[in-house]
């Protein structure tokens, strides 16, 4: 285990609790060895799982020393017996830690409308606590996986008043492409000291940035959460907005949440390719925005990118139904640089084969110019495949 | 033949003018003896295709004689070029019916940005011209195919002033479930007399209770057009709103544009199941209409469709995240008649296997009861498929 994959005061833990049927890791603990500046993202679905409720309003309460997170249920549609059972859990936590339930949050993925099984808890969690190490993030990462293909894991390194900080994070999530309810979360720590104003506005940027453009507003699940821990070990001076540390660390944190995003897509469910499509020249970047997620999220788009068919056609009729004010007369389509339609009219085979050969890789970039303006915003999206089929129609068989 | 598929004073032809790759039949004339009055919605994207450029100012005029329509090429984003395509086919068909190009609308379906052949017009028209029947209406179903797997064609039939009118009616459109651009062509024709005004509105409101209620707007096609044509030769009095006798043709017009919308989900690209998603108990109609189309647009309550997978963890998540107001402690779900949901909880796995078996009917609905008021809406889909994919992916190779 490298030493790069550690962070001054911050512990983790993982353990096979038996809640995923298959009986691989699926309990993970993240503990502070003070309590923390805290900062949490959370669903903005009308239907919140329980942890959600729990966690919420103590992580607006500003500090937070431990995170008890499970996979294989989501503790969703539960309702007040799934609230006490959510409780229950970090009650666990709180008193094998010796800390306030209150710095306890909890956080659940998995299958809705089953209640937890709060008797795995009580054996694993001290299992947990036991096992507590500063080299276990991995092993966390592993452990919050459900239909993931690979674990995600980033880590950053920072600099504020002469003290070295890092950056340590771990998300899972990959229901993508357009991701519905497929939940997604990330928690980050870091040994920096934030004051939690900065602490809250940072993260909120951050994921706009970057999980926020992998996934459409209206399709958050009911257990979506990213929280932000900074125990301030590294004993750096106290991190605020508006100057060169709080730019650095912010800069840090927007490129770990984007490196996690892209991540989430190239394991987007069935997912073979991750494709950025980048609109610019956009009234306003409102605008921009618009039409880059239409095109992302189009099923039409996304079937042609796995077909590696350059059916730009599919692409300017999505753009046409974003919302997004357009001159179709105006608009240039690229695949990676190759113009595929220019002024509204496709450029001919010739340029068509040429773009058809850039869809061929794994990665590219799909740029609509529409030339109305200089609104820029961009989306990263994979192709929708049978196994995209596969995995959602099978999931709970 | 049967007599019935007849409608006093319209003709009807159609060929293969060599625009499918297939060589199957991809052009049409639909023809009234005289000008008919005329109404029509079409496409909300900004992206319009030549066709509908050129024929929804025709129609506003509030008459029409012929509709030429082609399937295998879509006219779009073929900028000015494509736009006098476009008028030069419906000037053909006015020079070979000897009429004024005004009373012609032209309509195409198929591959985005490529030129339509105009050659294959010239040869082909006077053929479909020579080739006008009264029986031929079966054959212009077929003709205005693209990927759909079987011609949409239905009839009613009506009385008004002691005079008996038909209804008939076709459509195109196969890619549905979430439509995206999958383009929706439906033609009506009726021998009965109707007031331009009440043509007008009451082909809106039937598209509204019918087209609208499987496409989400936002996924519009570049060429979406449906015209209503009224000759009057069953020789009734004037229709008109506010009547009974306008009562029964909006209840007819109603009746035979669901017919054939639910046709379309039934043949959803791939779909194997065309179920009703209905919304009660909203606080509004609004409320519900969001509500359902969340849940039938929801990629993951799709492909459980597919799975015959129970799975309302999905359905109420689809419901909170629509916008919709919802309490998801009142809650309820039902497969057919089976409970899946109570208050917001599953109601167990008894329940949740006869459920399955509803749901492994070829047709069903889903009742979500909100219990915040008496807001109700539907709204139709199918399920997502490997097939969707396959389809989507070779579409044009």
């Amino acid at each position: 285990m490298s030493n790069e994959l550690k962070v001054t005061g911050f512990r983790f833990a993982a353990t096979a609790a038996g809640l995923k049927k298959s009986g691989k890791p699926d309990m993970a603990l993240i503990v502070s060895a003070v309590p923390a500046v805290a900062a949490g993202v959370f669903t903005t679905n009308k239907v919140v799982a329980a942890p959600v409720l729990l966690s919420q309003p103590r992580i607006a309460a500003g500090r937070c020393q431990a995170i008890l997170v499970n996979a294989g249920n989501a503790n969703a549609c539960t309702g007040a017996p799934g609230l006490a059972d959510a409780r229950q859990c970090g009650d666990l936590a709180a008193i094998a830690l010796g800390i306030a339930p209150e710095l306890v949050a909890v956080s659940s993925t998995g299958v809705i409308g089953h209640r937890l099984d709060v008797s795995k808890f009580v054996t694993a969690v001290p299992r947990l606590v036991a096992a507590l190490d500063d080299d276990q993030i991995e092993a966390v990462a592993a452990a919050i996986m459900t239909t993931d293909a690979f674990p995600k894991m980033v880590a950053a390194y920072g600099c504020a008043g002469g003290r070295d900080y890092t950056l340590l994070a771990v998300a899972k999530g990959a229901g993508m492409i357009h991701p519905n309810m497929a939940t997604m979360l990330a928690f980050v720590v870091t040994d920096a000291d934030l004051s939690p104003e900065f602490a809250d506005q940072v993260l909120r940027r951050a994921v706009d940035r970057s999980f926020n453009r992998i996934t459409v507003d209206r399709d958050t699940s009911t257990n979506d959460m990213v929280l932000l821990l900074a125990n301030g070990q590294a004993q750096t001076p106290c991190i605020v907005g508006d100057s060169e540390a709080g730019e650095e660390f912010g800069r840090l944190l927007d490129e770990i949440l984007l490196d996690l995003a892209k991540m989430i897509v190239r394991d987007g469910e069935g997912a073979t390719k991750l494709v950025r499509i980048l609109v610019r020249g956009a009234l306003s970047d409102a605008d921009a925005r618009l039409a880059a997620m239409s095109v992302a999220t189009s099923s039409l788009v996304k079937t042609a990118l796995f077909g590696e068919d350059a059916n730009w056609g599919r692409i300017i009729a999505a753009v046409g139904y974003s919302g997004a004010e357009v001159n179709p007369d105006l608009v240039d389509i690229f695949a990676g640089d190759v113009m595929l339609v220019q002024s509204g009219l496709g450029t001919g085979p010739e340029l068509e084969a040429v773009a058809t050969d850039v869809m061929r890789q794994p990665e590219f970039t799909l740029t609509v110019d529409l030339h109305l303006g200089s609104g820029t915003s961009d989306y990263y999206t994979s192709d929708l495949t049978y196994d995209y089929i596969k995995i959602n129609a099978d999931y709970r068989s």
